[in-house]
């Protein structure tokens, strides 16, 4: 077998078996195939596409091109929930908890934010003291313990992945739904878990601007996990405004917090009940939607649930006292409004502009190499359908950067709020259910 | 400028300006960006095309990775003649010396033969003594004196081409219409002739199977020289079968000495005439066909063109006992008659099989680094059109193998013959002229 073939027949269109693709994979991951074939291939996969088979095949060798986790030491069900990457996007925090508390058992396995979006590991990290870095069987300990743990993913998971993506990054090949979705789930199914809830977010603010595209991939991603034999299911959920108020690391936290204790906006905890509700059932501790989403408000009402986040931060060298008192959090040093140039209705917060102004307030990584101002971010005072007056405050920008660094930003995220002067409607939170 | 913004944009169908493929030739050229980007750029010209002003921005800047080669101070105009590459294509040992007795200035860079097609430089090697490895004032001093030289490319010429050609090899971007026009032209433009005269094979036994693609890559061609300044027109030539009678190095250099002496096969010689005629055209020595094809005929039977063919190989070192007593070149062992299995006309005779054999028996590379048996190739009996009857002589296998390694290539060869019971006209060798 020649990888050149392989390339010209996916290049005419024709499709590579389950033997070939492993050769590319297997090839690629020990270094015996070049980059240069690699990107090739992957330009070409771009172009013609791939059938349901050979994306479920590519996902199958990617999962076995490195370790794949042995969880069954576990007890119950073990469920995970992923999201393509949003604004604000603070779900895990909350919904790991909840769904805990009702009997799941959350072992998740999370990255680091990059660009405009952040990442689940990142925010933890604002809490003082708590580690992601957590060791195998420590892992293992802690989630047998307490029913919850999050960490970060080992290096030994999916290297087919990290060299994959680092050269789709820089040759133009990332924007490929078999390769996105294979990518993704090739990581939840080397995670071991028993299901996978997916979280595709679809907006301005999101990876998918198109609920067409959206779907197509949620589908697909669906589709693999059944191939593969885990429970997987997807929603869509709105990223046409940042999710929540809060945008950068320690404000995010601090809004999981209220949000455990009964106050996260209605955005939000709709998006945590919906997903939850859906992870009850993969996990087999409901059989309806309306009773599993009874469970999770339960947990959430008598404080169960936050009582388990506490514990979580605890098992992780986490200061309890931030969680139990989040005004200990250090505020940035500069807390600027920002406000509405004219009255009417909000019709759009652009949370792709958001999300990069929080990114340049400090909060968030240009290269993987940056540090991050936990204290830094946005937090939002009126969201989509809300009414605004002229001189009011639509949000405000927290940073240690001096306040001529920032003259810019702030123009750009008063332009990311667009307004209206006729009546907006809330928009849903939950676009579609993919099953 | 990022070279991924580029693959992005050409990916996206967009074009690119002549900084940015100045940007990605020149980095490529000198090592700064990396073969993977390089080849996911080619699929993506692949898949989205080029504009004619892409291809000649590209055209240049290949030529300009490089040394360009200053003929300026040879006589008269230099007059250069490529053709993409067909099966007994033996014209430009023909063709030169006929064009160079004429007046013209025959200064050309040839190839090597890969595959199942023959390269000049190979067939004159054939030649005892003689060498193609003339210095650079060498040449001029011989180009001077006598009016014709064929020599190898020098390393110098064209970098990028050297470099993109190996990398689209291996990645499946080898047939990408601007990719080969801008690889074709950009040796030609470097080697610094005054005019260009393009040779595009087309048919079973050519890399252009067909006539629209061809006349497509043919015109391109002819845009690219205009654009850059040089004289460029193309002809069109049948490939359906092999050229003339010999394939193979040995065999080839003699039938061109038969044509030179003027008993060259009729297919043969009309594309001598019609590439010279416009060759002349082209070198201002003749204002109309007619007349230059009168003045070619003359030199052919004068034997003045074969005279310049003996100085020329003279000058290069050759033997010229052996052009005036071809039947010193030693032929192969075993010459085995493939006979016809039913009677008919001759419909159609695969060039490629033919080529394919003719490598096989010896006379050709499978590897760059293969060494060629000289003596080996195939001779015809038959063209298309011809009549034959059943147990006559299709052609003649000269090889060096043993007979029972060559079994299933006579079986092929029998194959590659198409005998029709339907009378069956001649057909043309030159299907068109772009100009």
């Amino acid at each position: 077998m020649r990888m050149v073939d392989l390339i010209i027949k996916k290049r005419n269109g024709k499709s590579l078996n389950k033997e070939e693709i492993a050769f590319w994979i297997n090839g690629y991951t020990r270094g015996e195939i070049p980059d240069y074939q690699s990107s090739a291939m992957c330009m070409a996969i771009l172009f013609k596409g791939m059938s349901e088979e050979e994306v479920v095949n590519l996902t199958d060798s990617m999962v076995h091109s490195g370790e794949v986790l042995d969880l069954s030491i576990l007890k119950g069900v073990k469920v995970d929930k992923h999201s393509t990457g949003g604004v604000g996007d603070k779900t895990s925090l909350i919904l790991g908890p909840m769904v805990a508390a009702c009997g799941a058992t959350f072992a998740k396995l999370s990255g680091r934010g990059l660009s405009h979006t952040g990442g689940t590991l990142d925010k933890l990290e604002s809490i003082p003291g708590l580690t992601v870095e957590i060791e195998g069987h420590r892992f293992i300990e802690q989630v047998n313990e307490i029913g919850i743990a999050i960490a970060g993913q080992t290096q030994s998971l999916v290297p087919a992945d990290k060299k994959l993506y680092a050269l789709r990054d820089v040759t133009g090949t990332v924007e490929s739904i078999p390769l996105i979705a294979s990518s993704i789930m090739s990581k939840k199914l080397a995670a071991g878990t028993d299901t996978i809830l997916l979280d595709v977010n679809v907006g301005n603010g999101a990876f998918m601007k198109d609920i067409n595209e959206a779907r197509t991939l949620a589908k697909l991603m669906v589709k693999i996990g059944h191939n593969l034999s885990r429970d997987t299911r997807a929603v869509l959920s709105n990223m046409n405004e940042p999710l929540g108020l809060a945008i950068g690391n320690a404000l995010e936290v601090k809004e999981a917090i209220e949000a455990l204790r009964g106050k996260g906006p209605s955005d939000l905890m709709e998006l945590c009940y919906t997903c939850g509700s859906l992870i009850l059932l993969q996990a087999h501790l409901d059989d309806n939607l309306e009773d599993a989403r009874k469970k999770l408000e339960k947990v959430i009402e008598d404080g169960s649930a936050f009582s388990l986040f506490i514990k979580m931060v605890e098992a992780q060298g986490g200061d309890i006292d931030y969680i139990l008192n989040p005004n200990k959090f250090v505020l940035a040093k500069n807390i600027i409004p920002v406000k509405a140039q004219k009255d009417g209705y909000i019709k759009e917060i652009n949370a792709l502009e958001i999300g990069l102004a929080s990114m340049l307030l400090g909060g968030g990584r240009t290269k993987i190499e940056d540090t991050i101002d936990m204290a830094a971010g946005i937090v939002l005072n009126k969201k989509v359908g809300d009414i605004v007056k002229e001189n009011e405050t639509l949000c405000y920008l927290h940073t240690n950067k001096k306040l001529d660094e920032i003259k810019q930003i702030i123009i750009d995220v008063q332009k990311a709020f667009v307004i209206s002067k006729d009546f907006v409607p809330k928009p849903k939170v939950i676009l579609e259910v993919i099953e």
